[in-house]
């Protein structure tokens, strides 16, 4: 069967090294409302886009992403938020009184604000555009709603770095398909199901020298010891919660 | 300037009555392993699909959907969840020690389940399919994992109802760009840009309708009052905060 636009869908990858070449404020924020096409919850559009080109602005940033490479050289960063606030000065104005200060309010803007996010993504680069997600900005959410002036009921999530490639995109690869599909329950893994989901990722020639240069037996203790320690995890976990006690689960 | 496939993401909208025609299983899946290329967490890919097209277990999964017609009238659910689960079974195998029972671990989890239930929407709607997003995945998880056979470690988040389209999707409208796009800094808002954002909103027949026929005198009434009330928020944050704490953040 023949799938619309398969070529794109198929081959798109993350890049972390821009060109030095400028996108104009007017093209992104073009694409940001196409990208609010998206769906979202109830029509009630729980989220903010922040749009940081300016030079000082995005070195100040920079730090809160631990600098990496995507933070230092992409000519625009668009900081996606999940977003309350608005609707909630909305409804001050209108005499209605919304009760979104608690855990399903949170969950609904993070889905507004993430698909809102991956529709951007996938307009940018439908346009030969590059972008690359910094996950780091739900570990710094303190230090960048800070530097975004965000008021109490916005939490910055995702941050898009965005630009023109310096480089053609790198395939990461992926799990096999039916490690993560399930069809009408959810089958678990025996030891044989994981070793053949895993296998094409282990038998990369990246994931053995990630392996070789960090002086470890396999990928996964990589992923665990080097990357995603349980102790930084659980140390972000605590400035994230306490953010969100202070800044939007409060009234 | 001339945005790529401007057309679709222009006008795209979201359909609740679907055709009485299958959507093949085969379709679904070769989908969802495009879509499972979009940007996902440091390529932990940390989620899971369940496809639902039996016709009793879609009967039974449309309670816990509050059997509104997108989960009633679509041929196929699919049940997009946030899961450490295999990456767990995977170190586990791999003599490895992951550490995502936490804060940062559900957010990177809701992040790359929810980024691949969009990339889904927007190849599945290319495909002339329709969507729905069923916002009430989150509200009743318990129940849902209960029917999917979730292990612990899976968090059911959206489900995306899928078929073919009964009419043309009809417009819903969404704010003024301007009212969700800030630049370099957030820009808070005045009662006099309020008015200005939500204008068109207001402005439309079927708003007017709604706040007619709920006997409100504005449209955030009814959404405060009526459609996401405070106290339903917070009895379903409760429900998702306990399953949440037994289910995911223990070890």
């Amino acid at each position: 069967m023949e799938i619309k636009n398969r070529e794109y869908f198929a081959n798109r990858a993350t890049i972390r090294n821009f060109a030095d070449r400028e996108v104009s404020v007017e093209l992104i924020d073009k694409m940001l409302e196409l990208a609010a096409k998206a769906p979202n919850t109830g029509n009630m559009q729980l989220y903010s886009a922040v749009v940081t080109v300016d030079e000082e602005q995005r070195r100040a940033l920079a730090p809160a992403h631990f600098s990496q490479p995507a933070s230092v050289t992409a000519p625009a960063l668009i900081t996606f938020c999940a977003d309350i606030h608005r609707f909630e000065r909305w409804s001050e104005e209108r005499d209605a009184e919304p009760g979104f200060r608690n855990l399903q309010g949170f969950m609904a803007a993070v889905f507004d604000a993430t698909i809102l996010a991956q529709q951007f993504c996938t307009i940018a680069e439908m346009q030969g555009l590059a972008t690359c997600y910094l996950g780091t900005t739900a570990y710094n959410a303190p230090q960048i709603a800070e530097l975004l002036g965000l008021p109490s009921g916005v939490v910055p999530l995702l941050t898009v770095a965005l630009g023109y490639p310096e480089a053609p995109a790198e395939d990461a690869g992926r799990i096999l398909p039916s490690g993560f599909i399930h069809h009408e329950r959810y089958s678990d893994y025996s030891a044989g199901r994981i070793d053949e989901i895993y296998a094409a990722t282990e038998a990369r020639e990246d994931s053995k020298r990630f392996v070789a240069e960090n002086g470890k037996r396999t990928l996964a203790q990589v992923f665990a010891d080097v990357r995603y320690p349980k102790a930084s995890n659980e140390a972000f976990s605590e400035i994230l919660l306490n953010f969100l006690k202070s800044s939007f689960l409060n009234s």
